[in-house]
């Protein structure tokens, strides 16, 4: 790389700990245009990078450290916060009011309206004004927004294998929005590091569950970006189940059609909305998880079965879910090819 | 065991190679009124069986024979089939016209009608007559049938876990039999022992497939049966899926209700409707399939998102949706204790 | 049944909440001679069986109590301790003083010498004057001790696997007694049912990692019992190893020949050794888990490479290894055929 | 990339269905300095890349073709080839008499005595003049060989990660090179892509088998370059087992200590000797394969267990094990930093 660092972005990751943050430094790691300059984590130790993700040992010489808010926006021009809910938006405000741009993982700002908010996650918001402002960060659907953006909702994994698969049709007219069923299948990962009992090895492996039926907290998000681009308000039925493998999710969701097209016409719509997208590709076969997992794409197919229309999606939960969706957000607002590192 | 044999019901296992040959033989050899006297694979080599099944070896001295009918027939009271579709009636024509009782694992005589399986099966039925007249093996649905039976069709894995979960609520018209939506998945063994470049294991493993969508050639056995119950005709809408596991099946149903009864109604009839069986377990809790890996049960659950009624049954493939089911016919043809061996 | 059940053992099950208690429950519940009266838990919650082990629902109508052992030795004749070390002896003392047996799942009675015990468990021993009296109960090893023992102390796992391997080679000098190295890779359910970080599904899966290396607890075990069969002292070199799969024990043993014995005549040796057994399989080809998993078999090969022996057994860590052992060890006890309910 | 075109190595990829070729592909396609421009199968039928490896969609617009060796001499500078033995040897006659540069994945080149590969692999070598003077590919320890090598024979997954742990050792003289044990334990894509029955998914999956015992053909590729190195001859034991998992390798190799150097002084010695390797990392803690897997890195750990030196290595079978390798040779054969794309 002959770029001197001098022309880096300064980045610092919060919550380095998990998942995500293991898999955003591994594309950042071979981004060459940024310098990772400080992890964070809110426990006391402050371990060696190399020790909590040994993957990654030999790559980047850090500790993670417990560092307040003006610590980090001294080191870092760019944030991205692995943090849970709550204690993302905390720590969030105080970066933004030190010239921080910020990218959040945590579904603090992914919500327009603070009463949904406070609905589903128990917790007053504590920048209620900030809700409405904020950019979503899928850049098939808000790319320009993106461009301009201080702070970043970086999309839950669920919706955005949902909400690619099924916004264009929304969109164009060509389903429902009433009665959407939206079946979605996730690898163990996007329950995060901490061992649970219903997570434990011999309880996860060869079992197969559905798990908050009605209850998860990735809905509101669904409803309010399909109900962004359907017009009318969207109330999708939303059934998350939990596969025994690491990594992906598959979303098969179930809408009634709006005309009568056919499964190739509405196959063709889609291709053609996705067609200058890198990260978006539409296949006539059914995809797997494994087509992605690995990589920042989302594969989308469709039928018609019975008078059904049946869209199946893929991604890989870490990457498109989470944290190569981040990267592709970071080079949208930095002007870099959207591409790069991914 | 103080039974002699002289009492026992002479078995023949035809297609003994399979996965479904090796469980019913793990639960017939601890059966007391069992003597299983012939296994048959339509292989040239004649292997012992405890080389076709290593956990078996120790436990039945036998080798696999290719026998035709007759000799079956004079070896066996009671015959089960475990060969694919069209094979198996071939041989089960001369088996029942020499006075064998049968039970079937494959297609062939579950549909009603010969022009349904034509279409779903791509071949004409050796015995079209016998289709209307033949026992679908589900004891839940038809016990009384299955006592007096000469030939059994057992259920298909995906038909049993839809079927359970779905005909008390038909039946009592708490649920609207149109756009019924069944997401079902799978572990592989499902998909039999014969190895295939989709069943390889580094192509399975980590990997999570739709498959068949609107093609599978359970869907008209679904549709029937249901039809049968509801009435009205059923047309399902379903989509199976393959988890990276060996065993178990998981039913999301999502069906429209007919009425205004809440979930906990709705469930407590389920529980009625199932109070006496030994094998369906109706609870509040979401089921996983590791709760039935093993068994024969069926365990239901139920919930309503959105005004959508969602039930999700799980089984064991190939217990419940296969050789367990079997054997709990066969107790009833024979009129043993119906858990008896289960 | 025809029994009644003033026929039956009365048994109770201490720590009923893990995996081995489970695996017990399922055999001991088709076991016609036995009822099982009593189920134990340390925690103030006592909850229903079929909330802490779903697959067991219907099975049992029990809850899970706080017991003194006092109260354990009013309802039980025989009793199975599924408790850790320390906490198991500790309660075995009252109730064998209170005439019940005891079938102890802790190594807290394997080890002969309580300095052994101490230096491995950091613990002194409640009882160290019954150390050297409790019977290690390995049914191949010391059956006739077994028949007519009060306190059985249940082998572990990896001791069980490495034991029938080579014990039997050592006592017809076939291998010299130094420089024994077992490499023992084990299913995860092995670990416990405690969700850790290591035993995490995604940590967990995809992943093969070597474990305690040299510091297993299982060590003294395996050394103890197979100085006992070899005379001189034994020191193995024992590697265990976490396999990414539920259950199963695999140990490849490695050992320098004692004479110019060929291969053959070792295995035709072992095979002789254990004609008898019912649950002990010598077999040429390779084994592998999935042979004995779901049964109370040991299989075992041997191979003779660049001039060491090498020999292989498995077991299903939960059954031979654990709970199926400890039902044979019970119906020796008892005077019941050896193989019932297994 | 602001390279143009022309400064780009040519490359072709021989026999590009396999996971090897995938992996080739997914590394070479972000190589600023390499051009793809050929790929080749066997079969009639010539499919597109994106139909073989759904997971590389969108990245390569090339169809497999079953080019003749001079059709891909024009096309390509540099040829890997990822065909088997014999078939490989076959085809690089020609490309090497046509001025290509060959990294082969094959065993053809790897063995320098034709009477061992003929033993081994029961074919004659058709060029066995070249096997002597053919540059083994572990750039540890043939580094400066390799630069100027027209022929690279990549070497083989399981032989990667014995060698790297115990090549030092017996160079320095801290182990004795006679009765080394290598237990080696490899996921399932190390067995390449064709289904076989031993790797279907049910049979594979939950099962931990040895297999090959004393009989796999890296066995003599071990012995070669260990005694190389040791300078006396090297016959180690070696055992593979198949984990069900699809990437990684652990070997865990026994030796004798040739001195009184404790554990410690061993491991200080190893991490001298790999002191400035990119891609070797010399660790305390006990490594798994998930610390590897995805990278080209190999982590080794050791201890002396009961006189006993146990040295412990994980890589990840497809990348170091494989095409990793080969690019990280690649790299060194034309003076690129021998970690681009890596």
């Amino acid at each position: 790389m002959d770029q001197n660092s001098a022309s880096r972005i300064r980045v610092a990751i919060l919550g380095a700990t998990g998942y995500t943050a293991r898999e955003l430094l591994n594309l950042l790691l071979r981004h060459p245009r940024v310098e990772v300059t400080a992890l964070t984590t809110r426990q006391d130790t402050e371990p060696h990078l190399a020790d909590v993700h040994p993957l990654l040992r030999g790559r980047l010489d850090l500790t993670l450290e417990n560092l307040s808010p003006q610590q980090v926006a001294q080191r870092a021009d760019c944030v991205f916060s692995c943090l849970p809910h709550g204690a993302s938006a905390a720590i969030i405000e105080p970066l933004l009011a030190n010239h921080c741009r910020v990218i959040d993982f945590s579904a603090d700002y992914r919500l327009d309206d603070p009463q949904v908010y406070t609905h589903w996650y128990q917790v007053a918001h504590p920048a209620p004004e900030r809700l409405a402002e904020t950019v979503y960060g899928l850049p098939e659907l808000y790319r320009e927004a993106i461009r301009a953006a201080c702070l970043v909702a970086n999309p839950g994994c669920y919706p955005t294998a949902a909400i690619l698969a099924l916004a264009p049709l929304l969109k164009e007219k060509m389903i429902l929005p009433r009665g959407i069923v939206i079946d979605s299948k996730s690898g163990v990962s996007g329950a995060g590091r901490n061992p649970k009992p219903n997570l434990h090895f011999p309880e996860c492996n060869e079992n197969f569950t559905a798990y908050a039926v009605g209850q998860h907290r990735h809905t509101p998000e669904i409803d309010q970006v399909l109900g962004d681009w359907a017009k009318p308000p969207v109330s999708v039925i939303f059934t998350p189940h939990l596969v025994p493998m690491n990594r992906g999710i598959l979303s098969t969701a179930y809408a009634d059609p709006a005309g009568d097209r056919t499964a190739d016409a509405m196959l063709e719509s889609l291709a053609q909305t996705y067609a200058d997208e890198p990260f978006v590709r539409v296949v006539k076969h059914l995809p797997g998880t494994k087509d992605v997992v690995g990589t920042n794409c989302c594969d989308i197919s469709l039928r018609i079965v019975q008078g059904k229309v049946v869209v199946i999606s893929v991604i890989d939960n870490l990457l498109k879910g989470a944290s190569g969706a981040a990267v592709q957000n970071f080079n949208l607002m930095y002007g870099f090819d959207e591409t790069t590192a991914l």
